[in-house]
Formats: structure tokens, C-alpha cells, sequence
């Protein structure tokens, strides 16, 4: 966890905000009151902050340092933003593959896809401000490196994302069971981006309806239910399949 | 870890690995004499179990009962034999294929392949009685169960498991780096059994150079390192696709 830095204190938290640090999440103590910690409260719920209210034992645990209170994570990485980020991929010439993360909380997980997207080629990973893992040290750890190496960008709503692409002409393709359609009938081979969804509840039905494409991957067993980190590398190097190996002399 | 149970002291665990009990690992005190644990010791060596010497503190918090220095994990699955479950799959009308795991240690990723095998219709999965991840609660928890659906055999070596399939007529593949040739190049619409190696190490040298064929995934990105229980996946649906989803009207 050495790549990981926290800030502590009201006011310090506070400006780090305002100055656009890498605020990845924050811990605030139960039951606390007063002004300047109802600023910081208003201020989180506007930015819509990854927060969690927590024992004052738990702040004592994250730093044995003067917190008032609050305790905030510095994302060990710098996020991009997606308009520039989009903007930058469609004048490169490179084909567009983004991956859209809908609320994925296991950290393993999320660093485990994180590492297939940078061996796919994936042009950047847009995850949601609040209820995803957290981008620290251990996700470092589970991406093997590859976490510094994919832009990732944090935007309100998965949602949000969805349009963006949409409107910048990139394919925006649900993986899902809930379809008749499975990944091979879709096609990788214009600019799109992939959604995976959470691994309790899958993508947010609100996601489903605004999406182009739906794919499943076809199950022949009766578990019915795969690791996401696995479905997500299976619809990436699909993607990879289509754009490269998918000539005549391949199988 | 409730599906776990334990055997211990050394004439009980000599009598339970003579029975043909599905003991997965055994714990012996470190430095511990006499005739008894010798005779224990040369059986051991003898049937190739997982062993693992260690301080009798770690025996007295396995058991709170006698343990005479032996604590025996029992398997919470049924083994399959090799012989029979090769045969029972040719004999079906099910295209094989087998999965063949060489020393995979860790037990997320062990539970996610089997349950990635079991949605892909794996007839079975071959491990190596010895430097394997344990087959206990913790991979079934990851499994998600699937281990009560996909057999599972244990063999000494997985070479010998190699030679018995192709024996049988089983094309095999290895999942390796070192290699010219994409996945996407190799037919598996023959009857097959893949083999993932180790995260750290791969497959062993010696075991690559019996296969019939070597296939990598392609890598577009920097890092060079795929999770092995995504690329057990990318593998295992690239041999679904073949089979099922490479006709004319698919991509």
C-alpha cells in the first residue's frame, strides 16, 4: 500500500477537493456535528464522493495523526477526464475499445480486468465515482502494474458515460445474460465500448435500456454464473478476435 | 469452511490415506520420531500426497483434539479416477474437453477456473496430487459450487496425464507465451484437454515439449501478463465458440 497517501482534517480535506486531488474515498466519523464538518457533508454530496461514516477507531487505525474526524484516500493514480479522454482516442488512429464498469466492488476483480484491458488494448476504463472498488494500493497490486498504464476516468453515472460515447459515434455494447443474443453475433469491429456490471447484480436496468447491443456468453453448464474479471476477458479478447484474427485463414 | 473435515493422529490418518479417503493435504509436526510416523512418512512419499511440515502450534489450531503431530485435510469432493472418467466421457456423445491444470497454486483463481469450466461443458479437470491449490471450502466458496459439478481427478504428475490422453485421442493444447501461433489458429473442434500452467512459472518446460499443440493469446498492450483464470477463460471460449458459434452467420 506505499502508493497510497491519505489526508486528514476538515479543512485539509476540503481544499483537496476544491484543488482537484485524487480523492478516491473518505471516511468520515459517526454522529460528528458542527459547521465545518456540514460544509465538508454538502460538499461530498455535490461531488458525489465515494464517503463511509465509521467508527472513530477506524479513523484511528488509518492515521495516528490529529483527524477530526476525517480521513480521505488519495488515489495512488491520476484520473483522466472522459471528454478529453475520448476526444484524444478518436484522433488517434487507433480503433476505439473502452470498457465502462458499472458499481464492480471487489478489488481483485477490478484488478484483474484492469490487466486484461491493458493486454487487449483497451483505450480507457470509465468507472463510476461512487460504489465501485477502490482505485489503491491493493487494485495496484491486482493489475500487476497495468493500472498505471489504462486511463481511467471516474464519472458520476455509468449512465452519463453511456451517452457520451454514444454521442462521439462509438457502439455502446452491454455484457448481459439477459438477451437472446450472444457476443459472437455481435460485431467489435466499429469503435465501441463494453459494459460489465457488478458481480451481485449485473448491470442497472436503467443501463440496459439505453445501451445498442446486448451479448451473452453462452452457457452450457447449469451454474449459470461466471467471475466478472473472466466474462470481461472473454468479451475483450472477442473484441481482439474480430479485429485481427478474424481473416479467412483463421478457425 | 464447514464442508472441511479434518483426520488426525498418525494411525488414523495412515488407515484413512489406505482406505482411499480423498485426503488433499497433511500437516506433520515438524521434527517429530518414532517408527509409527516413519511408516506414515514413507506412505506419504510413496502416494505423492501434499505434504507440508510444520511448528505444532499451527496442528494444535487445526485440532483441539490428541493429534499425535498428524493433522490430514480431507477433500470435501469426491476424486474422480482418470481411467474412468476418460473412458465415460469417449463413451458419451459429448465432444471432450479437458481441462489440465499444471500446479495452479492459488485457490480464487482455482475456484473461478472450475466454475468457468463448468459453464463452458468441461468433462473434467486433471490436477497434480502435489503443488496444487487445496481443493477445500475456500475453493468452493470461489468455485461457486461448481466443484460439485465438474470432476475432478488427481494424478502424480500432469505429464502422465498428458501421455493418457493422447493416448486416448485427445488433441492437447497448451496454454503458453512461448509460442508463434494465436489460440485463434488452433482447432478445437477435435476432442481436446488444455493445459494452464502455474501463475508464476507457467507450464513446465518438460510437459511443453510432449504436447501436440501450443497456442498463446494475443497481447496488444505492455504488460504481457494475464490473470490465469482470464486466460483459462479466453481459451475455454474460444473453444465454444468453435464448436458452436463459427458458422457462416457468425462474426
Amino acid at each position: 500500500m506505499e502508493k497510497e497517501t491519505r489526508i486528514y482534517g476538515i479543512r485539509a480535506v476540503i481544499e483537496a477537493i476544491k484543488a482537484g486531488e485524487n480523492v478516491d474515498k473518505i471516511f468520515l466519523q459517526k454522529g460528528l456535528k458542527g459547521d465545518l464538518f456540514s460544509e465538508l457533508e454538502s460538499l461530498l454530496k455535490k461531488e458525489r464522493f465515494n464517503t463511509s461514516y465509521v467508527p472513530v477507531e477506524k479513523l484511528n487505525r488509518l492515521t495516528k495523526n490529529n483527524h477530526q474526524g476525517v480521513v480521505a484516500q488519495i488515489a495512488p493514480i491520476k484520473f483522466y477526464d472522459i471528454d478529453e479522454l475520448v476526444t484524444s482516442v478518436l484522433e488517434s488512429d487507433k480503433k476505439p475499445l473502452f470498457l465502462l464498469l458499472d458499481q464492480l466492488s471487489d478489488v481483485r476483480n477490478f484488478g484483474a480486468i484492469v490487466r486484461t484491458a491493458e493486454c487487449t488494448g483497451v483505450s480507457g476504463i470509465i468507472i463510476q465515482k461512487k460504489g465501485g472498488a477502490p482505485v489503491n494500493g491493493d487494485a495496484i497490486k491486482t493489475s500487476a502494474g497495468a493500472l498505471f498504464k489504462v486511463p481511467i476516468c471516474k464519472v458520476d453515472h455509468i449512465k452519463d458515460a453511456v451517452f457520451h460515447m454514444q454521442a462521439s459515434g462509438i457502439n455502446v455494447i452491454a455484457a448481459t445474460e439477459k438477451t437472446e443474443q450472444t457476443l459472437y453475433q455481435i460485431s467489435f469491429n466499429e469503435p465501441c465500448a463494453i459494459i460489465m456490471g457488478s458481480e451481485g447484480k449485473g448491470i442497472n436496468p436503467s443501463i440496459l435500456k439505453v445501451v445498442d447491443q446486448k451479448g451473452k456468453l453462452p452457457i452450457l453448464g447449469e451454474i449459470e454464473s461466471l467471475n466478472v474479471s473472466v466474462a470481461c476477458g472473454a468479451f475483450l479478447y472477442e473484441a481482439v478476435r474480430q479485429r485481427s484474427y478474424s481473416s479467412a485463414d483463421a478457425l
